[in-house]
Protein backbone atom coordinates (compact mmCIF):
# COMPACT_ATOMS: atom_id res chain seq x y z
CA UNK A 1 0.00 0.00 0.00
CA UNK A 2 1.58 3.68 -1.20
CA UNK A 3 2.02 5.97 2.14
CA UNK A 4 -0.71 8.79 1.03
CA UNK A 5 1.02 11.96 1.41
CA UNK A 6 -1.08 15.92 1.10
CA UNK A 7 1.23 19.32 1.66
CA UNK A 8 -1.86 20.36 3.73
CA UNK A 9 -4.87 18.74 4.80
CA UNK A 10 -8.37 21.02 6.10
CA UNK A 11 -10.54 19.69 8.47
CA UNK A 12 -14.02 21.77 8.47
CA UNK A 13 -14.92 20.72 11.90
CA UNK A 14 -12.73 19.68 14.66
CA UNK A 15 -14.85 18.36 16.93
CA UNK A 16 -13.83 13.96 17.85
CA UNK A 17 -13.79 12.74 14.16
CA UNK A 18 -12.40 15.52 13.07
CA UNK A 19 -9.81 16.00 15.53
CA UNK A 20 -8.94 12.42 15.72
CA UNK A 21 -8.27 13.03 12.49
CA UNK A 22 -5.77 15.48 12.18
CA UNK A 23 -3.94 13.78 15.01
CA UNK A 24 -3.64 10.62 13.32
CA UNK A 25 -2.45 12.78 9.84
CA UNK A 26 0.03 14.41 11.56
CA UNK A 27 1.40 11.63 13.61
CA UNK A 28 1.64 9.67 10.61
CA UNK A 29 3.22 12.19 8.03
CA UNK A 30 0.42 12.18 6.20
CA UNK A 31 -0.10 15.74 5.84
CA UNK A 32 2.64 18.16 6.06
CA UNK A 33 0.22 20.87 7.82
CA UNK A 34 -3.40 20.41 9.19
CA UNK A 35 -5.85 23.43 9.01
CA UNK A 36 -8.71 23.39 11.12
CA UNK A 37 -11.84 25.24 10.20
CA UNK A 38 -14.02 25.96 13.42
CA UNK A 39 -17.21 28.16 14.65
CA UNK A 40 -15.62 30.19 17.15
CA UNK A 41 -11.85 31.26 17.99
CA UNK A 42 -12.34 29.54 21.22
CA UNK A 43 -12.44 26.31 19.60
CA UNK A 44 -9.55 26.91 17.38
CA UNK A 45 -6.84 27.41 20.64
CA UNK A 46 -8.94 24.25 21.85
CA UNK A 47 -8.13 22.08 18.61
CA UNK A 48 -4.11 23.68 18.79
CA UNK A 49 -4.07 22.97 22.62
CA UNK A 50 -5.08 19.40 21.90
CA UNK A 51 -2.45 19.30 19.11
CA UNK A 52 -5.38 18.38 16.60
CA UNK A 53 -4.10 21.09 13.89
CA UNK A 54 -1.75 23.25 13.28
CA UNK A 55 -3.46 26.58 12.87
CA UNK A 56 -7.00 27.33 12.41
CA UNK A 57 -9.47 29.54 10.94
CA UNK A 58 -13.12 30.61 11.46
CA UNK A 59 -13.89 31.55 8.09
CA UNK A 60 -14.24 28.56 5.79
CA UNK A 61 -12.71 29.68 2.05
CA UNK A 62 -9.81 30.72 3.86
CA UNK A 63 -9.37 27.48 5.70
CA UNK A 64 -9.83 25.24 2.70
CA UNK A 65 -8.45 27.29 -0.85
CA UNK A 66 -5.11 25.73 -0.23
CA UNK A 67 -5.80 22.49 0.96
CA UNK A 68 -4.65 19.09 -1.10
CA UNK A 69 -7.38 17.28 0.79
CA UNK A 70 -10.72 18.52 2.73
CA UNK A 71 -12.64 16.23 5.03
CA UNK A 72 -16.01 17.63 6.48
CA UNK A 73 -16.43 16.31 10.30
CA UNK A 74 -19.92 17.96 10.90
CA UNK A 75 -23.34 16.67 10.88
CA UNK A 76 -24.85 15.97 7.88
CA UNK A 77 -27.09 18.81 7.41
CA UNK A 78 -24.45 20.62 7.74
CA UNK A 79 -22.00 18.98 5.23
CA UNK A 80 -24.71 19.55 3.37
CA UNK A 81 -25.10 22.98 3.65
CA UNK A 82 -21.22 23.47 3.35
CA UNK A 83 -20.76 21.54 0.44
CA UNK A 84 -21.79 24.62 -2.45
CA UNK A 85 -19.16 26.89 -1.12
CA UNK A 86 -16.16 23.84 -0.65
CA UNK A 87 -16.74 22.69 -4.13
CA UNK A 88 -16.85 26.16 -5.51
CA UNK A 89 -13.88 27.23 -3.78
CA UNK A 90 -11.34 24.51 -3.64
CA UNK A 91 -8.27 23.87 -6.16
CA UNK A 92 -8.94 22.11 -9.12
CA UNK A 93 -6.99 19.54 -8.13
CA UNK A 94 -8.34 19.14 -4.45
CA UNK A 95 -10.08 15.90 -3.31
CA UNK A 96 -13.32 17.03 -1.33
CA UNK A 97 -14.56 14.28 1.17
CA UNK A 98 -16.73 13.93 4.21
CA UNK A 99 -17.42 11.68 7.31
CA UNK A 100 -21.24 11.84 7.05
CA UNK A 101 -23.17 8.85 8.98
CA UNK A 102 -25.50 8.95 5.59
CA UNK A 103 -24.32 8.73 2.05
CA UNK A 104 -27.03 9.16 -0.83
CA UNK A 105 -28.24 12.53 -0.24
CA UNK A 106 -24.53 13.84 0.38
CA UNK A 107 -23.11 12.38 -2.34
CA UNK A 108 -25.64 12.93 -4.89
CA UNK A 109 -24.98 16.85 -3.98
CA UNK A 110 -21.34 16.84 -3.39
CA UNK A 111 -20.99 14.78 -7.05
CA UNK A 112 -23.65 17.12 -8.63
CA UNK A 113 -21.49 20.05 -7.60
CA UNK A 114 -18.06 18.18 -8.21
CA UNK A 115 -19.18 17.81 -11.69
CA UNK A 116 -20.66 21.38 -12.38
CA UNK A 117 -17.35 23.03 -11.07
CA UNK A 118 -14.94 20.51 -12.04
CA UNK A 119 -13.81 19.22 -9.07
CA UNK A 120 -13.46 16.16 -7.16
CA UNK A 121 -15.93 14.68 -4.51
CA UNK A 122 -15.67 11.36 -2.46
CA UNK A 123 -18.19 10.27 -0.04
CA UNK A 124 -16.72 8.49 3.23
CA UNK A 125 -18.29 7.33 6.27
CA UNK A 126 -16.08 5.94 9.46
CA UNK A 127 -17.34 4.23 11.52
CA UNK A 128 -15.89 5.15 14.60
CA UNK A 129 -16.45 7.15 17.68
CA UNK A 130 -18.63 6.85 20.72
CA UNK A 131 -20.95 9.20 23.29
CA UNK A 132 -18.45 11.00 23.67
CA UNK A 133 -17.86 14.40 21.68
CA UNK A 134 -15.57 17.25 20.99
CA UNK A 135 -11.77 17.43 20.80
CA UNK A 136 -10.63 17.01 24.16
CA UNK A 137 -11.96 13.17 23.47
CA UNK A 138 -10.21 12.86 19.93
CA UNK A 139 -7.36 10.70 19.98
CA UNK A 140 -4.87 10.15 17.20
CA UNK A 141 -5.90 6.19 17.29
CA UNK A 142 -9.60 6.72 16.84
CA UNK A 143 -9.38 4.95 13.58
CA UNK A 144 -7.23 1.77 14.07
CA UNK A 145 -8.82 -1.03 13.13
CA UNK A 146 -12.49 0.46 12.78
CA UNK A 147 -14.45 0.16 9.37
CA UNK A 148 -14.65 3.09 7.26
CA UNK A 149 -16.84 3.20 3.69
CA UNK A 150 -15.84 5.01 0.96
CA UNK A 151 -18.84 5.52 -1.64
CA UNK A 152 -17.76 4.45 -5.51
CA UNK A 153 -20.48 5.23 -8.64
CA UNK A 154 -20.28 6.13 -12.05
CA UNK A 155 -19.37 9.75 -11.23
CA UNK A 156 -16.51 8.96 -8.89
CA UNK A 157 -12.97 9.97 -10.53
CA UNK A 158 -10.77 7.08 -9.81
CA UNK A 159 -7.72 9.14 -8.76
CA UNK A 160 -9.71 10.63 -5.73
CA UNK A 161 -11.48 7.79 -4.47
CA UNK A 162 -7.31 5.81 -4.10
CA UNK A 163 -6.62 8.88 -2.50
CA UNK A 164 -9.05 8.82 -0.34
CA UNK A 165 -8.88 4.64 0.14
CA UNK A 166 -5.59 5.44 0.86
CA UNK A 167 -6.19 8.06 3.28
CA UNK A 168 -8.30 5.72 5.76
CA UNK A 169 -5.94 3.03 4.61
CA UNK A 170 -3.19 4.95 6.54
CA UNK A 171 -4.97 5.52 9.40
CA UNK A 172 -5.77 1.79 9.47
CA UNK A 173 -8.92 1.44 8.84
CA UNK A 174 -10.45 -1.52 6.67
CA UNK A 175 -12.11 -0.21 3.64
CA UNK A 176 -15.49 -1.48 2.85
CA UNK A 177 -16.50 0.49 -0.67
CA UNK A 178 -20.32 0.45 -1.47
CA UNK A 179 -22.36 2.62 -3.43
CA UNK A 180 -24.31 5.07 -1.65
CA UNK A 181 -27.50 3.90 -1.55
CA UNK A 182 -26.47 0.22 -0.25
CA UNK A 183 -24.94 2.19 2.57
CA UNK A 184 -27.66 3.83 3.68
CA UNK A 185 -29.33 0.79 3.72
CA UNK A 186 -26.87 -1.25 5.61
CA UNK A 187 -26.03 1.04 8.47
CA UNK A 188 -29.75 1.71 8.68
CA UNK A 189 -30.04 -1.44 10.17
CA UNK A 190 -27.10 -2.41 11.93
CA UNK A 191 -26.44 1.76 13.37
CA UNK A 192 -29.49 3.84 12.59
CA UNK A 193 -32.51 1.52 13.87
CA UNK A 194 -30.80 0.25 17.18
CA UNK A 195 -30.20 4.22 18.17
CA UNK A 196 -33.80 4.57 17.51
CA UNK A 197 -34.67 1.74 19.55
CA UNK A 198 -32.24 2.64 22.37
CA UNK A 199 -34.04 5.86 22.45
CA UNK A 200 -37.46 4.11 22.02
CA UNK A 201 -36.69 1.86 24.86
CA UNK A 202 -35.98 4.96 27.30
CA UNK A 203 -39.06 6.88 26.10
CA UNK A 204 -41.27 3.88 27.27
CA UNK A 205 -39.84 2.81 30.12
CA UNK A 206 -40.41 6.76 30.91
CA UNK A 207 -44.17 6.94 28.99
CA UNK A 208 -44.86 4.73 32.78
CA UNK A 209 -44.77 7.60 35.11
CA UNK A 210 -43.14 5.19 37.27
CA UNK A 211 -41.20 7.22 40.21
CA UNK A 212 -37.84 7.81 39.09
CA UNK A 213 -36.06 7.12 42.17
CA UNK A 214 -37.47 3.41 41.80
CA UNK A 215 -36.63 3.20 38.01
CA UNK A 216 -33.22 4.12 38.86
CA UNK A 217 -32.69 2.04 41.24
CA UNK A 218 -34.19 -1.45 39.60
CA UNK A 219 -32.23 -0.93 36.34
CA UNK A 220 -29.27 -3.70 35.73
CA UNK A 221 -26.87 -3.87 33.64
CA UNK A 222 -28.90 -4.87 30.36
CA UNK A 223 -31.16 -1.81 30.40
CA UNK A 224 -27.98 0.33 30.52
CA UNK A 225 -26.35 -1.40 28.02
CA UNK A 226 -29.19 -1.90 25.70
CA UNK A 227 -29.64 1.88 25.44
CA UNK A 228 -25.86 3.13 25.89
CA UNK A 229 -26.38 4.36 22.68
CA UNK A 230 -29.32 6.68 23.27
CA UNK A 231 -26.51 8.82 25.26
CA UNK A 232 -25.08 9.97 22.02
CA UNK A 233 -24.98 12.84 20.81
CA UNK A 234 -28.45 15.20 20.09
CA UNK A 235 -27.78 17.17 16.83
CA UNK A 236 -26.07 14.37 15.01
CA UNK A 237 -28.66 11.86 15.20
CA UNK A 238 -31.05 14.33 14.21
CA UNK A 239 -29.63 15.21 11.14
CA UNK A 240 -28.82 10.79 10.23
CA UNK A 241 -32.45 10.32 11.50
CA UNK A 242 -34.25 12.83 9.21
CA UNK A 243 -31.91 12.26 6.38
CA UNK A 244 -32.20 8.16 6.03
CA UNK A 245 -35.98 7.95 7.48
CA UNK A 246 -36.65 6.10 4.62
CA UNK A 247 -34.00 3.03 5.00
CA UNK A 248 -34.80 3.33 8.76
CA UNK A 249 -38.74 2.73 7.91
CA UNK A 250 -37.76 0.04 6.04
CA UNK A 251 -35.35 -1.27 9.01
CA UNK A 252 -38.31 -0.58 11.38
CA UNK A 253 -40.37 -2.90 9.71
CA UNK A 254 -38.36 -5.51 10.13
CA UNK A 255 -37.87 -4.88 13.85
CA UNK A 256 -41.43 -4.82 14.43
CA UNK A 257 -41.69 -8.41 12.54
CA UNK A 258 -39.52 -9.92 14.57
CA UNK A 259 -41.12 -8.13 17.91
CA UNK A 260 -44.53 -10.42 16.48
CA UNK A 261 -42.69 -13.31 15.72
CA UNK A 262 -41.11 -13.78 19.03
CA UNK A 263 -44.05 -12.04 20.93
CA UNK A 264 -45.96 -15.29 18.96
CA UNK A 265 -44.14 -17.86 20.17
CA UNK A 266 -44.14 -16.66 23.70
CA UNK A 267 -47.45 -18.35 23.95
CA UNK A 268 -47.93 -21.41 25.75
CA UNK A 269 -48.52 -23.75 22.92
CA UNK A 270 -45.59 -22.38 20.66
CA UNK A 271 -42.63 -22.39 23.58
CA UNK A 272 -40.15 -24.78 21.49
CA UNK A 273 -40.11 -21.96 18.56
CA UNK A 274 -39.29 -19.23 21.13
CA UNK A 275 -36.02 -21.88 22.13
CA UNK A 276 -35.42 -21.51 18.55
CA UNK A 277 -35.14 -18.51 18.21
CA UNK A 278 -33.41 -16.85 20.69
CA UNK A 279 -31.06 -19.65 20.24
CA UNK A 280 -30.64 -18.36 16.66
CA UNK A 281 -30.29 -14.65 17.41
CA UNK A 282 -27.69 -15.68 19.97
CA UNK A 283 -25.83 -17.82 17.62
CA UNK A 284 -25.67 -14.84 14.68
CA UNK A 285 -24.94 -12.34 17.31
CA UNK A 286 -21.95 -14.54 18.63
CA UNK A 287 -21.12 -14.67 14.90
CA UNK A 288 -21.02 -10.96 14.64
CA UNK A 289 -19.43 -10.03 17.89
CA UNK A 290 -16.55 -12.65 17.21
CA UNK A 291 -12.67 -10.90 16.50
CA UNK B 1 -29.93 -4.77 60.61
CA UNK B 2 -29.83 -8.01 62.46
CA UNK B 3 -27.38 -10.50 61.15
CA UNK B 4 -29.64 -13.57 59.84
CA UNK B 5 -28.40 -16.71 61.27
CA UNK B 6 -29.16 -20.53 59.27
CA UNK B 7 -28.36 -23.83 60.40
CA UNK B 8 -28.76 -25.30 57.12
CA UNK B 9 -29.72 -23.53 53.29
CA UNK B 10 -30.94 -25.73 51.03
CA UNK B 11 -29.63 -24.26 47.35
CA UNK B 12 -31.65 -25.58 44.14
CA UNK B 13 -29.90 -25.49 41.29
CA UNK B 14 -25.91 -24.49 41.81
CA UNK B 15 -24.97 -22.08 38.66
CA UNK B 16 -24.53 -18.70 38.55
CA UNK B 17 -26.67 -17.32 40.95
CA UNK B 18 -27.53 -20.45 43.67
CA UNK B 19 -22.88 -20.76 43.26
CA UNK B 20 -22.66 -17.49 44.57
CA UNK B 21 -25.43 -17.46 46.59
CA UNK B 22 -23.75 -20.34 48.33
CA UNK B 23 -20.29 -18.81 48.49
CA UNK B 24 -21.41 -15.68 50.10
CA UNK B 25 -24.17 -17.28 52.12
CA UNK B 26 -20.68 -19.25 53.42
CA UNK B 27 -18.50 -16.18 53.69
CA UNK B 28 -20.29 -14.16 55.40
CA UNK B 29 -21.58 -17.01 58.31
CA UNK B 30 -24.95 -16.50 57.27
CA UNK B 31 -25.34 -20.46 57.28
CA UNK B 32 -23.26 -23.23 59.28
CA UNK B 33 -23.93 -25.58 56.04
CA UNK B 34 -24.67 -25.21 52.44
CA UNK B 35 -26.27 -28.10 50.54
CA UNK B 36 -26.78 -27.78 46.75
CA UNK B 37 -29.34 -29.88 44.76
CA UNK B 38 -27.94 -30.46 41.62
CA UNK B 39 -29.18 -31.81 38.41
CA UNK B 40 -26.38 -34.40 37.44
CA UNK B 41 -23.29 -36.18 40.19
CA UNK B 42 -21.04 -34.11 38.33
CA UNK B 43 -22.04 -30.60 39.17
CA UNK B 44 -21.92 -31.56 42.75
CA UNK B 45 -18.33 -31.90 42.11
CA UNK B 46 -18.09 -29.06 39.91
CA UNK B 47 -20.28 -26.70 42.98
CA UNK B 48 -17.51 -28.24 45.69
CA UNK B 49 -14.28 -27.23 43.60
CA UNK B 50 -16.03 -24.00 43.34
CA UNK B 51 -16.95 -23.76 47.10
CA UNK B 52 -19.97 -22.86 46.30
CA UNK B 53 -21.45 -25.72 48.27
CA UNK B 54 -20.27 -27.95 51.13
CA UNK B 55 -22.30 -31.09 50.13
CA UNK B 56 -24.93 -31.81 47.52
CA UNK B 57 -27.25 -34.26 46.42
CA UNK B 58 -29.33 -34.95 43.21
CA UNK B 59 -32.27 -35.97 45.66
CA UNK B 60 -34.48 -33.04 46.00
CA UNK B 61 -36.29 -34.15 48.80
CA UNK B 62 -33.05 -35.48 50.47
CA UNK B 63 -31.24 -31.90 49.54
CA UNK B 64 -34.30 -29.83 51.57
CA UNK B 65 -35.81 -32.24 54.37
CA UNK B 66 -33.74 -30.31 56.95
CA UNK B 67 -33.30 -26.76 55.66
CA UNK B 68 -34.02 -23.62 57.83
CA UNK B 69 -34.16 -21.98 54.30
CA UNK B 70 -34.28 -23.27 50.79
CA UNK B 71 -33.54 -20.82 47.56
CA UNK B 72 -34.67 -22.08 44.60
CA UNK B 73 -32.46 -20.80 41.47
CA UNK B 74 -33.30 -22.57 38.78
CA UNK B 75 -35.15 -21.22 35.35
CA UNK B 76 -39.07 -19.99 36.05
CA UNK B 77 -40.49 -23.56 34.97
CA UNK B 78 -38.68 -25.41 37.08
CA UNK B 79 -39.21 -23.26 39.79
CA UNK B 80 -42.80 -23.92 39.25
CA UNK B 81 -42.62 -27.72 38.87
CA UNK B 82 -40.59 -28.08 42.09
CA UNK B 83 -42.85 -25.96 44.25
CA UNK B 84 -45.03 -28.73 44.98
CA UNK B 85 -42.66 -31.47 46.10
CA UNK B 86 -40.67 -28.68 47.92
CA UNK B 87 -43.57 -27.33 50.11
CA UNK B 88 -44.93 -30.66 51.51
CA UNK B 89 -41.13 -31.76 52.20
CA UNK B 90 -39.54 -28.89 54.13
CA UNK B 91 -39.28 -28.58 57.54
CA UNK B 92 -42.89 -26.84 59.11
CA UNK B 93 -40.63 -23.79 60.33
CA UNK B 94 -38.20 -23.56 57.27
CA UNK B 95 -38.79 -20.76 54.71
CA UNK B 96 -38.67 -21.31 50.98
CA UNK B 97 -37.72 -18.53 48.70
CA UNK B 98 -36.98 -18.26 45.12
CA UNK B 99 -34.83 -16.35 42.44
CA UNK B 100 -37.08 -16.36 39.57
CA UNK B 101 -37.19 -13.21 37.02
CA UNK B 102 -40.73 -13.71 37.43
CA UNK B 103 -43.16 -13.18 40.04
CA UNK B 104 -46.82 -13.47 39.81
CA UNK B 105 -47.30 -16.98 38.65
CA UNK B 106 -44.68 -18.36 41.18
CA UNK B 107 -45.66 -16.62 44.23
CA UNK B 108 -49.59 -17.35 43.44
CA UNK B 109 -48.75 -20.75 43.54
CA UNK B 110 -46.49 -20.86 45.86
CA UNK B 111 -48.37 -19.25 48.68
CA UNK B 112 -51.15 -21.28 47.68
CA UNK B 113 -49.09 -24.80 48.33
CA UNK B 114 -48.01 -22.69 51.55
CA UNK B 115 -51.11 -22.28 52.46
CA UNK B 116 -52.40 -25.94 51.99
CA UNK B 117 -49.14 -27.06 53.66
CA UNK B 118 -48.94 -24.76 56.32
CA UNK B 119 -46.15 -23.64 55.39
CA UNK B 120 -43.92 -20.63 54.37
CA UNK B 121 -43.07 -19.33 51.09
CA UNK B 122 -41.70 -15.31 49.97
CA UNK B 123 -40.66 -14.64 46.22
CA UNK B 124 -37.42 -12.83 45.58
CA UNK B 125 -35.76 -11.80 42.77
CA UNK B 126 -32.49 -10.70 42.65
CA UNK B 127 -31.26 -8.64 39.82
CA UNK B 128 -27.68 -9.76 39.45
CA UNK B 129 -26.48 -11.77 36.97
CA UNK B 130 -25.06 -11.69 33.39
CA UNK B 131 -24.67 -13.23 29.97
CA UNK B 132 -22.16 -15.38 31.90
CA UNK B 133 -23.75 -18.89 33.33
CA UNK B 134 -22.86 -21.82 35.36
CA UNK B 135 -21.21 -22.36 38.87
CA UNK B 136 -17.70 -21.47 37.75
CA UNK B 137 -19.29 -17.61 36.83
CA UNK B 138 -20.45 -17.52 40.35
CA UNK B 139 -18.30 -15.41 42.31
CA UNK B 140 -19.63 -14.71 46.62
CA UNK B 141 -20.00 -10.91 45.65
CA UNK B 142 -22.20 -11.03 42.94
CA UNK B 143 -25.22 -9.76 45.31
CA UNK B 144 -23.19 -6.63 46.28
CA UNK B 145 -24.94 -3.40 45.79
CA UNK B 146 -27.09 -4.71 43.17
CA UNK B 147 -31.23 -4.73 43.76
CA UNK B 148 -33.21 -7.69 45.00
CA UNK B 149 -36.89 -7.44 44.78
CA UNK B 150 -38.70 -9.47 47.99
CA UNK B 151 -42.69 -10.20 47.23
CA UNK B 152 -44.93 -9.16 49.57
CA UNK B 153 -48.82 -10.49 49.58
CA UNK B 154 -52.03 -10.44 51.89
CA UNK B 155 -50.61 -14.06 52.78
CA UNK B 156 -46.87 -13.52 53.57
CA UNK B 157 -46.54 -14.76 56.75
CA UNK B 158 -44.45 -11.71 58.73
CA UNK B 159 -41.86 -13.59 59.85
CA UNK B 160 -40.78 -15.32 56.77
CA UNK B 161 -40.79 -11.89 55.14
CA UNK B 162 -38.86 -10.50 57.58
CA UNK B 163 -36.02 -14.02 57.31
CA UNK B 164 -35.54 -13.64 53.90
CA UNK B 165 -35.33 -9.73 53.73
CA UNK B 166 -32.23 -9.90 56.31
CA UNK B 167 -30.71 -12.70 54.22
CA UNK B 168 -30.50 -10.36 51.43
CA UNK B 169 -29.86 -7.48 52.77
CA UNK B 170 -27.02 -9.61 54.87
CA UNK B 171 -25.71 -10.55 50.97
CA UNK B 172 -25.33 -6.21 50.70
CA UNK B 173 -28.14 -6.26 48.19
CA UNK B 174 -30.87 -3.22 47.93
CA UNK B 175 -34.25 -4.09 48.87
CA UNK B 176 -37.23 -3.19 47.31
CA UNK B 177 -40.39 -4.63 47.89
CA UNK B 178 -43.39 -5.45 45.75
CA UNK B 179 -46.42 -7.11 44.78
CA UNK B 180 -45.51 -9.44 42.76
CA UNK B 181 -48.08 -8.34 39.80
CA UNK B 182 -46.17 -4.74 40.26
CA UNK B 183 -42.83 -6.88 39.99
CA UNK B 184 -43.58 -8.09 36.96
CA UNK B 185 -44.87 -5.04 35.76
CA UNK B 186 -41.95 -3.24 36.30
CA UNK B 187 -39.34 -5.54 35.16
CA UNK B 188 -41.19 -6.12 31.88
CA UNK B 189 -40.55 -2.55 30.81
CA UNK B 190 -36.81 -2.27 32.02
CA UNK B 191 -35.63 -6.18 32.04
CA UNK B 192 -37.85 -8.16 29.55
CA UNK B 193 -38.79 -5.63 27.01
CA UNK B 194 -35.18 -4.36 26.32
CA UNK B 195 -33.66 -8.15 26.15
CA UNK B 196 -36.61 -9.14 23.47
CA UNK B 197 -35.93 -5.91 21.94
CA UNK B 198 -32.15 -7.01 21.82
CA UNK B 199 -33.04 -10.28 20.26
CA UNK B 200 -35.27 -8.48 17.59
CA UNK B 201 -32.80 -6.02 16.12
CA UNK B 202 -30.40 -9.04 15.43
CA UNK B 203 -33.10 -11.15 14.09
CA UNK B 204 -33.92 -7.86 11.62
CA UNK B 205 -30.49 -7.45 10.69
CA UNK B 206 -30.33 -11.28 9.83
CA UNK B 207 -33.31 -11.43 8.32
CA UNK B 208 -32.36 -9.13 5.27
CA UNK B 209 -30.01 -11.58 4.21
CA UNK B 210 -26.36 -9.34 3.91
CA UNK B 211 -23.27 -11.68 3.60
CA UNK B 212 -22.43 -12.49 7.33
CA UNK B 213 -18.85 -11.38 7.24
CA UNK B 214 -19.49 -8.17 5.61
CA UNK B 215 -22.40 -7.39 8.54
CA UNK B 216 -19.27 -9.22 10.49
CA UNK B 217 -17.40 -6.11 9.23
CA UNK B 218 -19.63 -3.47 9.44
CA UNK B 219 -21.05 -3.20 13.16
CA UNK B 220 -19.39 -1.05 15.50
CA UNK B 221 -20.15 -0.54 19.57
CA UNK B 222 -23.65 0.92 19.37
CA UNK B 223 -24.97 -2.13 17.89
CA UNK B 224 -22.88 -4.26 20.22
CA UNK B 225 -23.91 -3.19 23.30
CA UNK B 226 -27.43 -2.63 22.21
CA UNK B 227 -27.90 -6.31 21.57
CA UNK B 228 -25.41 -7.65 24.50
CA UNK B 229 -28.40 -9.20 26.34
CA UNK B 230 -29.52 -11.17 23.56
CA UNK B 231 -26.70 -13.35 24.38
CA UNK B 232 -28.14 -14.13 27.66
CA UNK B 233 -29.07 -17.85 28.47
CA UNK B 234 -31.74 -19.12 26.51
CA UNK B 235 -33.65 -21.71 28.73
CA UNK B 236 -34.14 -19.02 31.72
CA UNK B 237 -35.27 -16.48 29.04
CA UNK B 238 -37.68 -18.55 27.51
CA UNK B 239 -39.34 -18.94 30.62
CA UNK B 240 -39.71 -15.33 31.38
CA UNK B 241 -40.86 -14.00 28.35
CA UNK B 242 -43.88 -17.06 28.04
CA UNK B 243 -44.65 -16.71 32.66
CA UNK B 244 -44.32 -12.52 31.48
CA UNK B 245 -46.11 -12.26 28.13
CA UNK B 246 -48.79 -10.16 29.02
CA UNK B 247 -46.75 -7.81 30.59
CA UNK B 248 -44.21 -7.71 28.38
CA UNK B 249 -46.95 -7.05 25.19
CA UNK B 250 -47.82 -3.63 26.96
CA UNK B 251 -44.52 -2.61 27.31
CA UNK B 252 -44.16 -3.80 24.01
CA UNK B 253 -46.90 -1.64 23.30
CA UNK B 254 -45.39 1.31 24.57
CA UNK B 255 -42.16 1.00 22.88
CA UNK B 256 -43.93 0.95 19.57
CA UNK B 257 -45.83 4.29 20.11
CA UNK B 258 -42.15 5.61 20.91
CA UNK B 259 -40.60 4.11 17.80
CA UNK B 260 -43.57 5.73 15.77
CA UNK B 261 -43.12 8.48 17.60
CA UNK B 262 -39.37 9.01 16.53
CA UNK B 263 -39.79 8.60 12.91
CA UNK B 264 -42.97 11.05 12.96
CA UNK B 265 -40.98 13.49 14.16
CA UNK B 266 -37.96 12.54 11.39
CA UNK B 267 -40.36 13.92 9.00
CA UNK B 268 -38.65 17.21 7.80
CA UNK B 269 -41.25 19.25 8.99
CA UNK B 270 -41.31 18.02 12.00
CA UNK B 271 -37.23 18.55 13.09
CA UNK B 272 -37.49 20.29 16.28
CA UNK B 273 -39.07 17.80 17.57
CA UNK B 274 -37.42 15.19 17.14
CA UNK B 275 -34.04 17.30 18.51
CA UNK B 276 -36.64 17.52 21.89
CA UNK B 277 -37.34 13.32 21.97
CA UNK B 278 -33.69 12.95 21.62
CA UNK B 279 -32.44 15.36 24.02
CA UNK B 280 -35.40 13.68 26.76
CA UNK B 281 -34.31 10.47 26.30
CA UNK B 282 -30.68 11.21 26.62
CA UNK B 283 -31.55 13.01 30.14
CA UNK B 284 -34.23 10.27 31.14
CA UNK B 285 -31.47 7.64 30.85
CA UNK B 286 -28.76 9.99 32.24
CA UNK B 287 -30.66 10.32 35.15
CA UNK B 288 -31.39 6.56 35.55
CA UNK B 289 -27.65 6.07 34.98
CA UNK B 290 -26.18 8.50 37.30
CA UNK B 291 -24.79 6.46 40.05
Amino acid sequence: MTQPHFNQIAIVGVGLLGGSLGMAASHMGIADEVVGVTRTKASIEEARRAEAIDRGTTDLIEGIHEADLVVICTPVSHILSVLPEILSNVKPDAVVTDVGSTKASIVALGEKLAAEHNRKFVGSHPMAGSEKTGVRAAKANLFNESTCFVTRTAQTPSDAFVSVSQFWQALNARLVIARPDRHDRLVASISHLPHIAAVALVRAVESFNEDKNLVKGIIGNGFRDATRIAAGDVRMWEDICSDNRGEINRARAALEKSLTEILEACKPDTCSELGNLLQDARDYREFLDHK
